[in-house]
């Protein structure tokens, strides 16, 4: 197996940090990386916020549901869909170029710039011998995120990314099935497969934890899914996105 | 600088392959590295469907803008956002999940787990001497690549990768300077410098088709940027996605 595929299958969250932060260096290096992915139409529509103000982090770290090791992180990086540069392109420009700024297709690119770079920049670090973790809880309160960051109209902070030495090995959890996840030439409809499959994956989730806690926990993915999705969160993203002007049509 | 570092930094989108279709070894090797991403508090929103058929990649290649390399490529992968998983779960689980599935934020979640999936694919295809093009082009026709495909309601089929054994070598395109895309601990305001950065920018890309074209072409990246936003694309996505459940609040 070649480094890269090893380095992608070795993957696993890592929230506990050694007390050393990354050197500009290795924050270049990450970023560079993050700017090699592949952009729609040549884009380019995110930016990256490193945060390394320690009262900065702090305050990410409790507006993101007190993840503490957002703060003990050796550097913060947040992820921002951004269609700014854009707006300010019209101006240069002198083009109206709202309708696209403001269409869900164009909100649809930006989200999958930010995140194919964010990829590239969580592989690199681990390269480096960094461990990370993404930060989705950044999405609880975005516009005092936006605003301790001071982002302008057309940009949406979307996650952190939380990079340092690790201090931990945690293990990794299996992933649903491949056949589950991968279909070939169609849609699995088959629904009685369908069930299976995820029953399957039922049992080896339960097996998972009941091992790790020594039986006090036995969850199903299915079971967690349901209670997780039964409480539905952040439902002010769609305002707040609006406000920003962006996913308006 | 290590294998993952110089595979990362070495992408170029490859739009020309040998007539050599992947193996299933292959296929699922990638398939599994996808699968190795992050996933939003492991709600794996995501689906994955790999076309081998010939005359639905010729099709694919027609809906994409008849980009023919998809019908050329070793084999054609289709990112899906997917949250059909979830309304079954829902099911099972007898629990209403409406609100959370149709909500803005588990759509972007669905996004981003999508393409965190998708960049580990392409990383590691590009590992095993493959190289890969992103297909938005999916995207200008998603009711025909729905249907063709079979895709049930809560899943949007996202982009394509066409993958294959490459048969060119393309110049890699510059990116946005450094310093316009990574920002320390606030956003940059300063518009002199922003407009400074965009005006550099603009040479550099001037100077790069300059010396490939012999002087025929010589845009800016804030003409082609104006250009290309001038008209807007795919403006029926929100009723598509509206459609299929999602982002509906």
């Amino acid at each position: 197996m070649n480094d890269v595929l090893h380095t992608i299958l070795n993957h696993r969250s890592i929230r506990k940090f050694e007390d050393c932060p990354l050197s500009d260096e290795q924050i270049k290096q990450i970023v560079e990386c993050a700017q090699a992915a592949s952009t729609s139409s040549f884009i380019q529509a995110y930016s990256i916020i490193g945060v390394k103000n320690s009262e900065k982090k702090q305050k990410l770290a409790e507006l993101s549901g007190n993840q503490s090791y957002v703060a003990e992180s050796g550097h913060f990086f947040v992820f921002c869909a951004d269609l700014h540069r854009h707006e300010v392109i019209a101006k240069m420009e002198n083009k109206d170029l709202t309708k696209s700024l403001e269409s869900t297709e164009k909100f649809m690119v930006a989200l999958i710039d930010a995140a194919l770079a964010s990829q590239n920049a969580v592989l690199a670090a681990e390269s480096m011998g960094l461990g990370a973790c993404y930060i989705g809880g950044l999405r609880n309160n975005l516009e005092e995120v936006s605003s301790l960051l001071n982002t302008p109209n057309y940009v949406i902070p979307l996650f952190g990314i939380a990079v340092g030495y690790p201090a931990q090995q945690p293990d990794q959890k299996p992933r649903l099935p491949f056949d589950h996840v991968y279909h070939e030439d169609t849609y699995q409809q088959d629904s009685n497969i369908y069930l299976q499959q995820l029953e399957e994956y039922n049992e080896l989730i339960s097996a998972y934890y009941t091992e790790r806690t020594n039986g006090k926990r036995s969850d199903t993915w299915t079971g967690q899914m349901s209670k997780m999705l039964s409480n539905p969160s952040r439902l002010y993203m769609k305002d707040f996105v609006n406000s920003k002007g962006l996913l308006k049509d």
